[in-house]
């Protein structure tokens, strides 16, 4: 489980890495639910996201406006993965907890941190046996969010 | 035992990360070495620290500190670990050097990379059966120490 | 295979961290291929790069003449490297992709993100079974490069 979990994780961050942002909904279930928030809003209970899919179709919906807003291309980002702690199972499910960062790299500019946190998961096997994301919370440390945030994490 | 490292210092990592400072002590054995120290000074053979404790009660007396002095806490931090790399094995102990980056993210504010550098870790197995640290020396690579630098790395 | 790689990586970030930079040359075959350059030309499929070296002599060629250039070392660098991806393998040469950062700490400064970008590798097994690189091709994510990027990354 835990090779497989690795494996997931880096083809996640090498698709959003090499801007395959098309390839990106395919690691989700059909019924899923991504969502982008807060450690503050997290620890307070609070159901509200900066972003909010509830289903593979949505994140692709949100490609697609991705693609048409970004027309020009100014920086690429760059996935930093901690180890997968696998929590529990229960009925198939899995639920995996993993550090991350992520560095945004600026076209002439600086490399600064994007963004930091841990990815809160729900996985599961799909039909071809694979293992799918039911389920994954993006936890950022900080709560001053960029502007640009409308990019998967 | 590459596998028992890892998940070691993934539970490590996650501890510091989710603000559990408690959880901290009981990574280590009972009669233990932690150590906070530059490569500049251990490239000296210096044996003294930023930062010392000899067994796992001053460890725990460090967190009780930290924590009466850190009333309201305004930052977070995020470990970044490398893969651990067994130097050798030698009655029980085995040597790890890994290397770690330490993110620190401010409430309002941005993020940086607070800490860099490696573990140098004699590791053993506990009465349990699982793995314990007799010793980390954290090495950090820059000798420009933060003043905050009270946390446990 | 994985686990091999997973531990090719952790030696050869080692090795240069460490300053042991003599050591670098021996991760790679004899017959090599070693590249520096940018996610922008890589793109472009231009072959030219800024550090190009095509044998294991003239890698260590290279190791010579930064220990002459670089008689004071200013700074140190630390590398996080993700879990590699294998992309296929062919007549006993496995293909590989393995997202990384570099971390510089300057004396007495700060630490900031010096490069980020991807290991397009392809390793083979040594004559004693170990793997070796036959090719590295260090593809940067920024294009904006350093003036001291003569390390070996």
């Amino acid at each position: 489980m835990r090779e497989d979990l690795i494996a997931l994780n880096a083809e996640y961050a090498a698709a959003l890495d090499d801007d395959r942002l098309e390839d990106w909904p395919g690691f989700f279930a059909e019924q899923c639910f991504y969502r982008i928030t807060t450690a503050q809003n997290h620890a307070q209970g609070l159901q509200a996201g900066l972003v909010y899919c509830d289903s593979r179709q949505m994140l692709a919906d949100r490609v697609l406006s991705l693609r048409r807003a970004n027309v020009y291309e100014r920086q690429r980002y760059r996935h930093l993965l901690g180890l997968p702690r696998v929590l529990g199972t229960a009925v198939g499910v899995t639920s995996v907890d993993t550090g991350f960062a992520v560095l945004r790299i600026v076209r002439g500019g600086t490399t600064d941190v994007f963004a930091s946190g841990r990815y809160l998961d729900e996985v599961e096997r799909g039909p071809g046996g694979s293992l799918q994301l039911r389920r994954r919370d993006v936890v950022c440390d900080s709560s001053r969010i960029d502007t640009l945030l409308a990019v998967p994490l």
